[in-house]
């Protein structure tokens, strides 16, 4: 499926002029996106940071996007705040409105609102981010602040990017987060909720112990990316790298994803969770992947 | 890591004005802090005034804050609307908004809220105070009632001190409240947060029975302090006295925790669980410890 | 310890004219208070006017407390409503805000609020009540709407006098409600929370299984309302009558606590369930108390 | 004409709170009302305190409204928000919620409010008073900041004094702002906007030139007050002293009124124009007629 | 007349905390203040910075603030905004409220609102400052602006400055804005009106034609900024330096105004209207003079 540009996504005035800045100014400036998503200190906490101290520090994180050429850094409201300020315009900003820490146990998953709208707008931010726990025992609550979110987004003209994650015992028992069907229904949710792009786990088609017909059936990896993008339709599908992972296995994963129609990336750990000349490299083949798919 | 002068912060106007009048115009005056901290009243009850009676008087504890030139005296809003009309403008008010008694089971432990950032404008406070307890069960109508501190104190130009509380039985299951991993995460998840301050206990390393990697390893407990003091980056990091302990002890982790960077202490019991006298020479060394880290 | 005047209690110009007008223009007018509480029938129910069934009537109350020369009549809203207008300004009202039967079962008590300050403000009220169940379970809720009520109270100028009760499962296993543990903790609590006036149970320091330390040593009932007047410092203290007991009793516990400082009673069924003259013998005996504490 | 008790005169249960405590508990506590108005600093500027300098100072004004046992003393709210406190509750508080300066020119008359009947109700006032200039071409003006004083003062159970005067060149072409016609359409179009209160001039019956029929008829000054009071009806009506003029005109002024059914005097300059001692003797005087009119 | 300390001026909590700032940690710290007026740009053009082009730059005011030790500096939110983050702290904020340019006709003088209390707060100033036109003929309209104002400040414990002008054709009629009947007349409305501060001009007893009696007597200037202390009774008086005069005669008006009990000065252009030094040598005179009458 061929990548549509912004003009054919249904898009409000606002939202379509901060896009075009996020995909056709920054980055690749080809309608391809590479984000750098930064709020592992909160959801993991520190521990993260081990394999590379210097990632600790947000101002160290936010030079790398300027330097690796991302089309956005994803951060909390608390670093937004102290950090955004120095490097202010030099990145676009994506302002993730919710998290949590893992600390307390985790059956039904919420993530917590941390932040709103109105205060991403302040920010001069070009998307705010959303966390949604797709199956999780606390739909209800989940989906009704995500409301307040894709309202106050619509009325401000501010992109929403939801990061659309399966999650619970429920999914547990149906073939994991990463299942072909899990994922799948996750896009289509975030698609049916109004997300304006969709983060989600590249689907492993393999995992089909509990998966319902026609999940269980035998799919390649392309194949299953492909069904994901579609089921996300108008909502720009990007594909997220997940807990540090070989670098062959990742790009592989990136050259499918692009294939099959998707926006682009959203790797943070697989990106700072090594030296930064490490990570420029990495970041080098992304970008040489993302430049054959201009739109 | 050499402490950052206020300009380097990221803070707004009025959080700078009133940060500077805290650390540079009271106490030393050379941007390092010592607070009172005075709700114990509420959270432990009068029992903890029975070491000095004289202490149950929140105008004897004002006198103290004045006297041994403290950057500020924390109090909940019934103490600061009767007693600090007395003192106002001598030491600088920190309302603490949320507090409870130790009284109900603690399980799933929550701070309820009890005044608010516009009530802490009214009094001429210069500061506020929010206990968070991370990893509590009840993380979600905590984060919630903190969105509503953070904004209104970003609204107020209200500098915001967030007590960041390892809390609750996961936590207990993973090395309990004061080992380096629960110390660590609780500073990063103020700072990812948006605290202009976080108040922690000094870390104790030694606490390794269930902490997740790499918390598990050997560290000192300058290694960690400074950790954490890294983790919390633009948050400036008090350490707390807790329960009163030996002096020297006390006075070993006030110099570890100014050397790894922190910005002071934030000492209670430690202070007026004693004669007047007595505290007041604590204080003193208390002092001959900050003055020897200006910024 | 001596009581202070109003000029020395920190209050607002409203409260303190409120406060002047209750304890220097009614009753003895020398600065104590005898309060008159008619909230059992919500309470216990109509039960409790068995013994003297004229007491049911809130308009023999009202005149009772005109003629008693009471320094004011507490009730809920909608005696309130319905009796005031006929006594207007005869005697200060304490619009009492929450209150609930004792029917449902009470392990995690909580008083529902049934009026607000606006309404004592129309109705020209001249001070508020409010029961906190200090140490319930349902902790959160309580100080949450009591929040509320105590912002508007200093909104509007308007005393609040908070009944500091003792309750729930936890404090049954620390000595029970009447415990000097528990009385003293409640005092300090509606302190630290902002109450102008809190009305205790008359503390039992016999009461000492599983008191916490240092409760569980050995105390006079002098000492233990000294130490409660301190607890609750610049909130005026008001001892509770309970449930009608011996009269020599009562008179002794009245006069021990003007003696450690209190304000005065606040004194319900001990007054109206005898008959009217009799009612106002023991009124007669409670003022000659009263009549030796001016301030 | 005989006075009507408070019950008689349509008020809700906060207003005939608030009436009681003023016309019942303070001055002669019999039902008439002596008050002390203190906004001519405001009015005519510091001019009217060169006959005794003592008077411009606010503090010695209201330590005579005390001592005189006055029902009340009407200030702006600069002076009550700063001197109050020291008297709260010993004397009632009148907020005069408009005023204005003498100096620019007078044509349309009209007095902006400078507070609010909330601002009253916060300061623990018994009632707000409004100057309304009746027959001003501002009346539109006049009357809509006026229906808002009304209707605030009815929500919150405020008794509403109306300073009712004819005012304006429609006025003076009248028989001038004293006549019988001026003051009786005055009196009348206050009780017609449902003043609780209202303070007129005394009618002069003899300025006839240019007033309509039937007022250019000859009336003795004790049929013009009498009709002034029944024009007044359920608004008790309050006789001005004005200018400093001859004790004894006053006090005849004074005895016609109360003989008509006035409910009493609100006395500024003639009171406090001259050395304290002699303004208690005169207030005397004026207590000697007050007290044959209980009610 | 001596004048009172802080705590006898009927201030509210925020008032006194954020004036004893002023007041006792800046400038002299004893009690008196020095004022830095800085908002002439807008009032008079940047005609006012031909004596000293230095003084257009918002930065060297600011810095001669410093390093001048003045109590604080008056400007508009424009600089605010933009200036005062580079000196948070180092000097407290005035934020002036209202201000117009002199362009326009000025017959119906009225200062339009610029900035809300609101912003004050924001910015951490510590106070805020207001041009009332006392006399002019859109009194209505300024005094109506004026009362959110007042209000605003009260809620949020801002201490308000009163810049009490005479203004408009009937104070040129009465012996212009500088007359004594003028200035006292002001002094005596900001009073009425809740000032926390007043700024006059020094009053010229000569000007006495068109004054009305008993303005029109022989007085000293002694006498008159006397007389003028007492009208603003517990509103601080500070005096105004206009237009840049002669220095002796500029210090002798200073001396009178505290032998008359002002609390200090507020001189703009006679400070920066000559090279730094110069300003300097001036301001060191100033002080040897607010150094006599501490309080």
């Amino acid at each position: 499926m061929s990548r549509q540009p912004l003009r054919a996504l249904g898009l409000s005035t606002g939202k379509k002029a901060r896009l075009h800045r996020i995909l056709h100014t920054f980055g690749l400036a080809n309608g391809t996106a590479l984000f750098l998503p930064y709020d592992q200190g909160l959801e993991h906490g520190p521990r993260d940071f081990f394999a590379n101290p210097a990632a600790g520090d947000p101002r160290y994180i936010a030079k790398l996007a300027v330097e690796g050429g991302f089309n956005g850094i994803a951060v909390q409201i608390g670093l937004a705040e102290k950090f955004y300020w120095d490097f202010a315009g030099e990145v676009p900003l994506i302002l993730k409105l919710n998290g949590k820490t893992e600390i307390p146990p985790d059956g039904s998953a919420l993530s917590p609102l941390n932040a709103s709208v109105e205060e991403a707008v302040r920010l001069g931010a070009d998307a705010v981010g959303y966390t949604l726990y797709v199956g999780t025992p606390a739909q209800t609550e989940d989906f009704a602040q995500y409301q307040v979110v894709r309202r106050d987004a619509e009325r401000w003209g501010m992109p929403l990017i939801v990061w659309a994650y399966p999650r619970g015992s429920a999914i547990a028992d149906k073939g994991g987060k990463n299942s072909f069907y899990a994922v799948d229904y996750a896009a289509r949710t975030a698609s049916e909720l109004g997300a304006d792009m969709v983060k989600v786990n590249f689907p492993n088609p393999a995992k089909r112990t509990g998966v319902p017909a026609p999940y269980d059936g035998d799919y390649s990896t392309q194949d299953a990316i492909g069904a994901v993008v579609r089921s996300a339709n108008r909502s720009m599908l990007l594909v997220s790298g997940g807990e540090k992972a070989g670098d062959e296995a990742m790009l592989e994963k990136a050259r499918q994803s692009m294939e099959a129609g998707a926006t682009g990336f959203i790797f943070g750990r697989n990106v700072w969770q090594r030296e930064r000349v490490e990570s420029l490299r990495f970041v080098a083949h992304l970008r040489e992947i993302l430049a054959k798919y201009p739109v």
